[in-house]
């Protein structure tokens, strides 16, 4: 029988009503025909008190007693969903990572998964198991320890097992009814996607559309997954949703698909480096070091052997990233006049795989924004992606803006 | 280096700084020399909010659910001690049961243990840890499934450690600090027990001195390891606490160590019952098919080819006993005139390895309470216990009566 991956996060089996609505979802998949693989994460705040039983417990914690702890919420989950499903007549059992087993690295706390073996849940099907349950975000080191996978380690899950078992799509049953054309909450005109390519997903996700976890998705499109996000508060046909899915299984697009944004942004400027080769490395390598997560770098042109050296980081790294500047040039490494940090700004961007073909889109993007009087800080641009730095407080404006100017309301 | 086995129920862990409580205990230990094994129960309140959960979802539970579900509460505990610990610089890691692995029978929510391979943990000692986490409760059937031991798991997992690595001592810490003559709330001059012997000890567990399970008691004395229950709620001195062990380790002991009681017991009483042989095979097959837990039992003398029959059981399975004799009625399997019950009666007995040699303890014990005015129902005794059933609002006055009478507030 042809297999299904559905995944189930927290606030989707936040209680024993909200598991029986996502148990009933599964009845409807098996009663199609399928074999069902459900992922489930552990239920809404269950993680966070274990975590925080752990940093209290020890700020320092060894990660492999982290993951012994905080794994344990979802092995509860997938246990009251099998029983659920058991009520509803439907056959099924529930697996912990290391039943599986499903075997990942020893990284500990952000284990990577190395092997999911199909052997076992797949004879349990052959008998006439209808619906495996997984316990997410979990595995077992080659020590035999437990792992977890980090953050959004269900997702990752749910698409490697998809993957595994050559399931015909994954569903991510989240909150949202699916990817939209950008924030519904600052632009009401937003528009859900049918469908959106790999590609566009994963620029959205770094962009901060917290929809999925970027990993899962680059796992989908490594192994061809079709991923599928959709509320499980909602009633639901075959069309529900978003089908995030390779660039070729998608008729026609948008030139742009989607306006992103992100507040939590901070612009520096280090004024008047000397410019001599090898700075930038110097610059960027203190910066990582000190555990900055750079985003966009611009670099102006020289003069008389002096430039100015822009980036971008999130707001709550600005003092580290200060600390770590300071640092190289107390110690004669770096040469700079000032640095300026505009903690004030915002980044916006249009994502679409139809730039690839077709020009001009960065230059209407920029008379947009010049029309409503938007001044530009920052630019850069990826070959699906353009995105700039404006002052926060025109974020609103730009992204309803740009969202009426490419006609995103509209479908292709 | 000599092993101990230190075992914290739910009360001692209850939150993060009764965990911290507990690890200092441990710190104790390993700095006199031992190398410990700490065998934890989920913090209090935690299995019955799982236990919860799977009745609300499933009232005929699967009990492998049931099992992976409940004891995910131990594994918590586990993992919070051994980072205490790790924080306290004693080196320390944690053991979920199928990493022992602790391998049990295939009866969950009942299963058994059937071997604790010594290997792993030994191991590790050797390597320089110095504590041993375990989560209690817990094992892994020959299908590779979780499986849990019930009700009073964790005593008997901490037991069945102490006999695998021949531990010097398994200390049980509880929420009282040690084992009493009898229950002080009822009985100001009860006295804490230095010493008792492992069937004293398994006589006043079943009268309902809740201290110890039963089953551990058994597993204890058959494997020869020294119990120790104490407080985690006091400061400890070697001498703390109750010693449950061997007879002959023992010097001398009183004649009777113990006066306990069971408030929840009920009367019945067959009249006129046709005595036929094989009719109290009958009545007991059927009351035992029904469930009902029969503890004394008494026939009188036949006349005229019909007797009285009286038993006692649980207050809350009264009914259950009337359905099933009234059923055996109908059948035309038994024939009696009445069936009277009585809920307004509770057991007192006495306790101690002493009567073995000593004649004259029930004589001394009907006196006393024939002094008081206290008449007795149904008597039964064994070797080392003589019980009686007497109306319920004398039982303080029996128990304070009797401790009295055999001097029990004096130690031998």
């Amino acid at each position: 029988m042809p297999v299904l991956v559905m995944k189930f996060g927290g606030t989707s089996v936040a209680n024993l009503d909200r598991i029986r609505r996502a148990a009933k979802r599964v009845g409807v998949e098996v009663a199609k025909g399928y074999d069902v693989i459900v992922i489930v994460s552990a239920m809404s705040g269950k993680t966070n008190e274990l975590v925080g039983w752990v940093e209290e417990t020890s700020p320092l914690f060894d990660a492999r007693e982290y993951d012994a702890v905080v794994s344990s919420g979802e092995n509860v989950t997938a246990g009251l969903m099998a029983l659920t499903l058991q009520e509803m007549d439907v056959p099924a059992r529930s697996w912990q990572g290391w039943q599986v087993p499903l075997k990942t690295t020893s990284a500990h706390s952000a284990a990577r998964i190395v092997e999911i073996p199909t052997e076992n849940i797949s004879q349990k099907f052959a008998e006439g198991m209808r619906v495996a349950v997984v316990a997410g975000f979990q595995g077992i080191s080659p020590e035999g320890r437990i792992t977890t996978l980090g953050r959004g380690g269900s997702d990752t899950t749910a698409v490697a097992f998809a993957a595994a078992f050559g399931a015909e799509r994954c569903d991510i049953y989240t909150d949202v009814d699916g990817v939209y054309t950008t924030d519904p909450r600052i632009c009401d005109k937003a528009r859900k996607l049918d469908k959106i390519a790999f590609e566009e997903m994963l620029e959205l996700a770094s962009l901060g559309a917290k929809v999925l976890q970027t990993r899962s998705v680059e796992l989908a499109m490594r192994y061809g997954v079709k991923l599928r996000v959709l509320s499980s508060f909602e009633e639901q046909s075959d069309k529900a949703g978003t089908l995030v899915c390779a660039e070729e299984d998608i008729m026609e697009s948008n030139v742009v698909n989607g306006v992103a944004y992100s507040r939590d942004e901070a612009k520096l400027t280090l004024l008047s480096v000397a410019d001599r080769p090898g700075i930038a490395a110097t610059i960027f390598t203190a910066l990582s070091e000190a555990g900055v997560n750079v985003d966009m770098i611009v670099q102006n042109i020289s003069e008389e052997g002096r430039t100015d050296m822009t980036f971008s980081c999130p707001t709550n790294e600005v003092a580290r990233a200060e600390a770590a500047l300071d640092r190289i040039k107390q110690d004669g490494h770096l040469n700079y006049a000032e640095l300026v940090a505009d903690t004030d700004v915002a980044k916006v961007s249009v994502v679409g795989i139809g730039m690839r073909s077709q020009s001009g889109v960065a230059a209407k993007m920029f008379k947009v924004l010049s029309d409503e009087g938007i001044n530009i800080k920052v630019i850069t641009t990826s070959e699906i992606k353009i995105s700039v730095l404006i002052d926060r407080k025109y974020m609103e404006l730009a992204v309803q803006s740009l969202h009426d100017a490419f006609e995103l309301d509209k479908a292709a």
